[in-house]
């Protein structure tokens, strides 16, 4: 609370939130009779009264919300909703209470946790229209469109521009975004990887005709495209007359800046254009290849080629699947991370491993730990996925339940493996000092793994 | 029942099956004291007396016959456990029962569901020993250990003994294994491919010394090699002296005749090999590469090469990971179901997809289902998955609430999709004549996820 003057609105929705946070559904109520628009506000970090109550484990409050039409989706400055917060917390009834979708569908898919977890990266803002990367001529129209928006990369590296708080870890990294008349030169040279990314999904289609095609005089959504480059970072700069702006030089670290919505669009385009840098030739004969189908295709120039005959694999993108896994100790309050030299000082994460020809998910799950480790696994639960595009990863993340637990490390891989009590574990979450050790960044899924775990069945 | 004679332990082993069958659980425990070995009996089609109880609902007598210790993993001539029967035939008590593990797992994991399916060429029955890749020595003593089973594969195709009921579909294929004395000529030459497979598992291994290395005078299970070659199958099977052998010529219908053990090492071997067959040239450079790390690895010739600075995706096996859902109506009773132009008359399957670059499974299975069928989907749920091996993709299976019901196909993808009631798919299952239609082979991850849909809340 500021000791400043709060105007009367502020001051009413923290009398609001403060008495969701509390359990009061008679003032709850009452405020929300008098001001109906207060129910969406946010208070700090962009916790909402739903947050707060469900929080606090104010299950009257939580249902009050609800049925008074708060918007459950809502996240805080954490991209927490109020399930997560309501799982993390161990009330269960709330966050099986939020898990509840209207139309049914628990009826339809019994037994599953429909909440599922977003990971970062993988947001979808734009529609990828794949049935359009082979039409040339729509391709072609919707570049030169003013509305048409681009991405600039250099050496897989986005141009973003810089706020003033740079050096911040927090601050937010914004895509630079161009037209056309920006980028038409860039086009025209050899070296230059165009991408077709898709079009601006609408979020709320004002005709229900969606069986129709688009037709004559119906505004289309901006398309995307990305602009890959070898062209050095300096050049680009000049040649763009952008100030503030620059290619951050850390994938690791400097591609996690982004909100959401960017960080999804951010990993298709860098996806792909590692795939052309690193598939310039055909693998097959040898021979240079040249892009296609708006950039999703690599076909062979040798016409003799076997990869022209009939589909391969060669000539698409390739999407590697890795297992990463949070692996549970036997008496459930315990689970295994493990960390690699390259990891910052005291940072422990989830084991992982690429998933090798030929085997499903869950043994690939079960091979590495035992390789990494030395620990036997039993159980493999799905958990959710992320896009990685370093280069391009689809992260398949799970629940892992330990049959052994001695550890034995593969030093080749890891430098170390532990088993850490769930406590330690809360500890390091919340950031409580001083914590036994650190958990990677939000923004990975070998957080949201051990987030998972402990929300799941803790009751803190 | 025959209406010959039967011996007196096929009577008794009847009666007891008889009594399953019926929930007589005074009668089962009564033969089962005279003579416990018949727990484990099996009579027509493999079922055993928890299957038949497990089939009818008889809990007391799922229960009895489990605290005496029987199998409940084994299966059927369908492959089907008494767990899958149960679920199948809606005794979720039984089928809850039937899940629950010794071991406390379902308590680390809670939710989960843990009698994951397997599907066919899931079953690991090697230990891949990953570490031993670059090992050369050992890898090299290994090749020429007598005990050591290297199986051929020719354009792919593996070599296989046939059977005199060759041209019956249900008939099982076997893999020739060879020693090392019969292909050592093989391994000399210089187009031949030579992938270490992994040795075979110990199930039950006789000292506890798990951590321990392997010492001088402990035997070593055997390893087991593929070679692959594109010398001609009449020539390979003809220096190799071998009669009854083919190389089947339909990997999509002829690989699914193994039994689950091989079946499992086919879609290794295979995927390994396709890859050797496609990348011989390096995608970076278009240089020639080499064979490394027992088949895992194909290196670069140049030795300017950037794919030799550092670790790179271009050098390593390629696995395309895959989509595959059935779509559940909202109503909850109809799925979506699709046909291909290729498909044999009458069959519908789950719809399917690559996943793209910086695409998450959740997402990738509603843009596929979306650009296939027109179909909107909401709620993702993981089910299982399945490696398969034509080229080498791992099949994500899931299951999807459509949140839309209109079709329009995409005919470039698809010749037909159509909403199947639940009574339809079921008589499909069950082929009771004349289905509407057929449904994929039990070997598809496409028929396991309509099986698991169907078994999941059906109360038939």
């Amino acid at each position: 609370m500021t000791s400043l003057q709060l105007s009367a609105k502020e001051e009413m929705v923290e009398r609001f939130l403060d008495a969701a946070a509390q359990g009061d559904l008679t003032q709850v109520s009452m405020l929300l009779s008098h001001a109906p628009s207060l129910i969406n506000q946010t208070g700090y970090s962009g916790w909402t009264a739903l947050m707060l109550a469900a929080r606090n484990g104010h299950y009257h409050v939580v249902k009050a919300l609800l049925s008074d039409g708060c918007d459950k989706f809502s996240v805080n400055s954490s991209s927490q909703t109020a399930f997560d917060i309501a799982k993390f917390w161990g009330h269960r009834h709330i966050s099986d209470f939020l898990g509840r979708t209207d139309d049914g569908c628990q009826r339809v898919l019994p037994g599953s946790d429909l909440n599922q977890c977003e990971n970062y990266f993988s947001r979808e803002t734009l529609d990828r229209l794949s049935e359009k990367r082979t039409d040339k001529v729509w391709l072609e129209a919707r570049q030169s469109d003013p509305d048409t928006v681009y991405l600039l990369f250099s050496n897989l590296s986005p141009m973003v521009s810089s706020s003033q708080e740079d050096d911040n870890a927090g601050a937010e990294t914004k895509l630079c975004r161009f037209r056309y008349e920006a980028v038409k030169d860039l086009l025209q040279e050899p070296a230059t990887v165009l991408i077709f990314l898709g079009v601006e999904k609408r979020n709320k289609p004002s005709s229900s005709s969606s069986s129709s095609q688009t037709e004559e005089g119906v505004q289309e959504p901006p398309a995307w495209f990305a602009i890959g480059t070898d062209e050095d970072a300096a050049g680009l700069l000049k040649r763009c007359r952008e100030k503030n702006c620059s290619f951050p030089k850390s994938p690791n670290r400097d591609l996690l800046k982004f909100n959401e919505e960017e960080a999804g669009v951010v990993a298709q385009a860098r996806s792909v254009l590692a795939w052309h840098s690193r598939y310039s030739f055909c693998p097959t004969c040898g021979s240079s290849t040249k892009l296609e189908e708006g950039g999703y295709k690599r076909g062979c120039l040798n016409s003799d080629c076997r990869s022209l005959k009939g589909v391969h694999n060669t000539c698409y993108p390739r999407v590697d699947p890795v297992v990463i896994m949070l692996v549970i100790h036997p008496d459930g309050n315990q689970c295994l991370l493990g960390r690699k030299k390259i990891f910052p000082a005291g940072m422990f994460s989830c084991l992982a491993g690429f998933v090798e020809p030929g085997e499903a998910i869950e043994e690939a799950v079960r091979r590495e730990v035992e390789e990494e480790s030395g620990v036997k696994v039993g159980p493999v639960q799905y958990v959710s996925c992320q896009p990685w595009p370093m280069p391009s990863n689809i992260m398949i993340g799970c629940l892992a339940v330990a049959i052994s637990t001695d550890i034995k490390v593969d030093e080749n891989e890891i430098e170390e493996a532990r088993w850490f009590p769930r406590q330690q574990v809360i500890d390091s979450l919340l950031r409580r000092a001083p914590p036994a050790f650190t958990v990677p960044p939000r923004q990975t899924i070998a957080h949201q793994l051990i987030r998972h775990w402990i929300g799941m069945n803790s009751n803190l």
